[in-house]
């Protein structure tokens, strides 16, 4: 196996960043891992992660419960969710190399920016994982389907050196890397699924497959994926075809019942992670002109209740 | 206190036909029931409304299991919910006089349409119901607050000699009427108030005056209000000023906690009137060209939770 000569740091070692760490770290990459609560329990017992490859344990972890205890790396993965996306000022700076990069792999639109804004555009890709894991205790981790990923630089487009080292190491530990060439077209592309079935099952409180048993479902979900497409076209200056909205109707209505993550987080009492999801891609979708009433609404939705869970008006 | 002339049916004896049906009969009106499950009940102990106006018990009421035991009346007042009125071909065309009218007390657009395709629209008159009643046992009606009715001719504009007859019988009953030159006018005005509430408040599960507590609760009702201020202007020629939504946001800003109809059928696992308050508006508006998205968008996810409420995948 050939072992990676990039370091990696995982900030937010979580069901994303735990996840695709161990799977670096098994592939034979230096990983390094900030923890937060489940600091205690993984540096004494490992890291488990139980995936379609099997059930690794990772023991002993780089685990560390501070940015300032860390070594700079060539390759700061952002693993955290996007709420808690005001803390990484106070994360990057130290831990990334002056010639290395920070991957977002986090929802939404404005991951990037965030991360661009504390170590400068250039030092700044994203990754959008299609990825199905959970955290089921400390330290262990499930990945039941999916988990791969499409890389793209922030500031430039066209596939770099750098994305093709970092695809290798995922590669290696079995994680299948596409490679964008305009990240700003694939996130929108994934915001055609994201937009309508993690808001409406999150305000709802029903699944995106039992959504689409319905008629009234289905024509709001295509509505609502026909509005990110406008948006993609005039901000992002991507075409997506019609036959994808389609593909993806379609593909939902075919899963087994499944709830996005906005959705879980709801049951779980959770942050959502609405900006990003919503907020952002309203914002940029509006500034340009374009019309997008049924995102806002869903935004306004899904802001009410998150607003209103602290006091206990709504579940 | 003067009698009326005029004879009545109540064909719906709930919280609103038994309410107001009541209160004719405590003026000294002859008023019909028809009753349905609360038959027995009535038969025997009489209709009970308690309401701002004391405890009133009705005893002997005149109470019908079926329209074919009734005597032809005046006025017949449909207190049905809308989503029952596939019933009312079978039920209006026994108990109306030939120079008689239907007077639907009903929600949302479209009662008068449906009365006036079983009796004939001349035959048809409307009223809107600024109530706040409930049924809280057989034959037992708690009236809290407001009761007064907006009454208007479907088929003509102006005031007729029978609004006024009617009205004075209500008020004759303590119930305030104002007469309507326009109703359908009126109706639309009526929905400034129960689009975004009814709807909003059934989906989220939270009541309107906490939703209005939040920026966003409040962004989104003032934004669908003003699609009902176009749907208005263009379907019925009216003109609502910007001031009355102003008027209404503040209203419900410093109501007390309250719960909208359609909030309180779905907590009770009732129908929602659905097509009335929404499915109707929509259609009309869409028809003359207005857009009106967010309507649209809570008019399908409302069929949705009533589609799938029966199959339990939503409560």
């Amino acid at each position: 196996m050939a072992t990676s000569s990039l370091t990696y740091a995982i900030i937010g070692s979580g069901a994303l960043g735990g996840y695709y760490g161990s799977r670096l770290a098994h592939a034979g990459a230096r990983v390094h891992f900030l923890m937060h609560s489940d600091y205690d329990h993984v540096a004494s017992q490992g890291l488990v992660a139980e995936s379609m490859h099997g059930s690794v344990t990772l023991r002993p972890v780089n685990a560390y419960r501070s940015v300032a205890d860390m070594p700079r790396c060539d390759v700061v993965i952002v693993g955290l969710k996007t709420t808690s996306n005001d803390l990484l000022p106070g994360l990057l700076p130290s831990v990334v190399k002056d010639d290395g990069v920070v991957l977002t792999l986090q929802n939404g639109l404005g991951a990037e920016d965030a991360c661009a804004a504390v170590v400068g555009a250039e030092r700044v890709m994203g990754g959008l994982c299609f990825l199905c894991s959970y955290k089921v205790g400390p330290g262990h981790i499930v990945q039941t389907r999916f988990d791969h990923i499409k890389l793209g630089e922030f500031s430039t487009r066209g596939v770099s050196t750098r994305m093709q080292r970092i695809a290798a190491d995922f590669e290696a530990g079995g994680v299948r890397v596409q490679l964008a060439e305009n990240l700003a077209a694939a996130r929108w592309e994934k915001l055609v699924w994201n937009v309508p079935y993690n808001g409406l099952c999150a305000v709802l409180g029903v699944d995106c497959v039992a959504l689409m048993q319905d008629a009234h479902g289905a024509a709001l979900s295509r509505a609502l994926m026909q509005e990110v497409v406008a948006g993609a076209k005039v901000v992002a200056g991507h075409a997506i075809a019609e036959s994808f909205v389609e593909k993806m109707l379609e593909n939902t209505r075919n899963m087994d019942a499944y709830k996005p993550s906005m959705q879980i987080d709801r049951e779980m009492g959770r942050p959502m992670e609405v900006e990003a999801i919503y907020g952002e891609p309203v914002r940029r979708a509006e500034r340009a002109g374009v019309c997008v009433p049924r995102m806002r609404m869903l935004y306004e939705q899904l802001s009410l209740v998150d607003a209103l869970r602290p006091a206990g008006f709504i579940r």
